[in-house]
């Protein structure tokens, strides 16, 4: 494709993206609102709701795609890889932030990338509980709720707050030391349960930085696209090298804190 | 005091404290909706706009307070301590959570508590940017935007999330091996920037416990207060034999959590 026709093809996906991220966002948050009702109508447990709103939204991505671009492939957490046929793939995650679902908190997400040869070149985050939409994408620049979004240098580490990530996939030992390493370095932690959530925070500033040892290609790939567009830093996912389904760490920051936060991944 | 005195003694109190969280919150949220331009204009930086917003909330509840009750003391995170004749003192935090307010995070909050005797007796936590208002009192039960909070014996360390929270008073090594232990046993961690908000979602049940080493009581009061009348347990805060300006550890769970959470301050 010529210069022209890629912008043309990734415009195409951030519209259909954005619309996308609406529909998903208001799909999930009837879910949410609904959740305890659901429970008892269906008498299975919040965790069964849960898993039920996730593969309903991740359906009508995947077939909502599939319609407009027949030719992209598609990758979610919870249906797995569809090979396409053009260089971009589309990676869901429809609902990042499940136990904040569950628990009754706001910070869950709808998470959308568009990946071009394992590049994220469109990123869309929905958080339906505070009304936020942000959007990047490659020679589009980041917003939150339409506002630009721009790092600025001066938010370092120590004068800002920083998200920290983990799960089954992270020794207790590990976590902890990172926690220490972070204040000791005179950082101070947020963990809200959403890492997609989290990377969105980078890129408007609300966080310094982001480090998670192990994570999946769908819940960093709209971060990144989003920290990238507001002039931040991320570690590549390693796609080419181990394929787009396996875990790797996930690294982002804005140019004030990118130094100590990657010193983070050393502990 | 007879027992019926006490009781109308408390919902006098406890009137008052809802319609003035109502006032405080929305005045702490005009400030945070203004912050960006209120530097601009002020030439100050962020961290001098919260403080702003911080003495003119807590003024108007100290105000307030001493119209309707002269009688009560009163204890504020800005402005300290004023003694009162009555067995009541009113203990604020007018915004918990300064951090998230000033990066620009939802997770603050107006934390309004009535100690009897050292004892919290009323707690009204307001949340504006996520439209939650908590409210508990001796005899009167806790609730969640008037829907009452009971905890779940069911909940445990394990299938739920556990809050922690940290300040300068705590070395990096504490806090580490703290979330380490948690993690180690099962739990899983939420750190939001808000200790008081944080007790409110023990009290309502999104978190299963929330353990912080060294806090005040204009952090923890209203939290315990909810906690107590939900059906939670928490570790008293020792005004007694140390007065209440003093920080102190704060512990607090719901029932199927409360020995694993307890456990977390022996690290």
């Amino acid at each position: 494709m010529t210069e022209v026709a890629q912008s043309g093809a990734i415009a195409d996906r951030l519209a259909l993206a954005r619309s996308l991220a609406d529909e998903a966002g208001a799909m999930a948050l009837d879910f949410f609102n609904r959740r305890e009702t659901l429970v008892i109508e269906t008498k299975k447990n919040l965790q069964d709701v849960v898993s039920i709103a996730d593969r309903t939204v991740e359906e009508m991505l995947r077939a909502k795609v599939a319609e407009a671009f027949p030719e992209d492939g598609f990758l979610g957490e919870e249906y797995g890889q569809t090979e396409g046929t053009s260089p971009f793939t589309w990676i869901v995650d429809p609902i990042d932030g499940t136990a904040p679902f569950v628990n009754g908190m706001p910070t869950w997400c709808v998470s959308i990338a568009v990946v071009r040869d394992g590049e994220p070149v469109i990123g869309v985050i929905i958080v339906p509980c505070l009304n936020e939409l942000y959007v990047a994408a490659e020679g589009f620049g980041a917003s939150l709720n339409g506002k630009v979004l721009t790092l600025d240098p001066a938010r370092t580490m120590q004068n800002g707050l920083t998200g920290i990530g983990s799960n089954s996939h992270v020794t207790p030992e590990k976590v902890g030391a990172i926690v220490t390493a972070l204040m000791a370095n005179g950082g101070n932690l947020i963990r809200n349960g959403s890492g997609a959530l989290m990377l969105a925070y980078v890129a408007a500033g609300k966080l310094v930085g982001y480090y998670e040892p192990y994570m999946h290609a769908w819940d960093c790939m709209a971060g990144y696209c989003l920290v990238k567009e507001a002039g931040g830093h991320y570690l590549p996912f390693p796609a080419d090298q181990q394929g787009i389904t396996k875990g790797a760490p996930v690294i982002a920051a804005g140019p004030g804190a990118r130094d100590d936060i990657w010193k983070l991944a050393d502990v």
